[in-house]
């Protein structure tokens, strides 16, 4: 089984689920961590509580909110486990693709390449689409 | 003064102004719409609201959640008001910049030209980072 994991300091991870499932319906298997929002919860044990639920065979794709930042460390810190792949700079382009295409895509690493560059194809400032198409038009 | 709307379809929105005031601090002049999440809250009428706090001399950079979704076509239709700029994709490294240097650079494309690039850059498949690290010291 692949999973996903939507990983993040505060609430950007389970803001990113809601806004998915609105645009694509309920979906199984993806999992958030909201890390520092409830004091009782320590992220090492919010980050265990999932890897413990993982069959050798399954495979884990974590997402998290920013490269370099204290949550995505935590996750490098764990890439000897090779069932965890790990992508930093969650955005709804590229979870959207990884939540429709997990189940079709048997190559994890096309999966994951496709996707991170169909969503940083669609990340773009929109004023310049308008002028390219008007310029179009003129031709 | 140059304002910061973070809009998209459910709770995304809403989710990352708090990772973001987690990382960074309160913001000031930063706003959200969470559309379709309120039923008797409409989208065109939170965009109304939104713009009409505007003065003329004012800036409004829009980061909408997905290119060729409802909530950033809203904005597409409202580009022929040169005080709106319209990013798609929101990223926690993208906003983070954008709420970081709002107030340093005041050339706007270059905002956010350079906010977009960085972020590209830093969204990627962080296994690959360890390989390319594991290869660099054979070496």
């Amino acid at each position: 089984m692949r999973y996903l994991l939507f990983a993040s300091h505060g609430k950007l991870a389970e803001g990113i689920l809601h806004s998915v499932e609105m645009i694509t319906g309920k979906q199984e298997n993806v999992w958030t961590i909201s890390a520092y929002v409830d004091e009782e919860k320590d992220l090492h044990s919010q980050i265990s509580d999932v890897i413990n639920k993982l069959g050798k065979e399954d495979e884990l794709i974590v997402v998290s909110d920013i490269f370099g930042g204290s949550v995505n460390n935590e996750f490098m810190n764990l890439l000897g486990d090779k069932r965890i792949h790990l992508i930093a700079g969650l955005n709804l382009p590229l979870v959207i693709e990884l939540v429709s295409m997990r189940n079709m895509e048997t190559d994890t690493l096309r999966l994951i390449k496709t996707a991170l560059s169909n969503s940083k194809n669609s990340i773009k400032y929109c004023n310049l689409e308008i002028e390219i198409d008007t310029e179009d038009e003129e031709f």
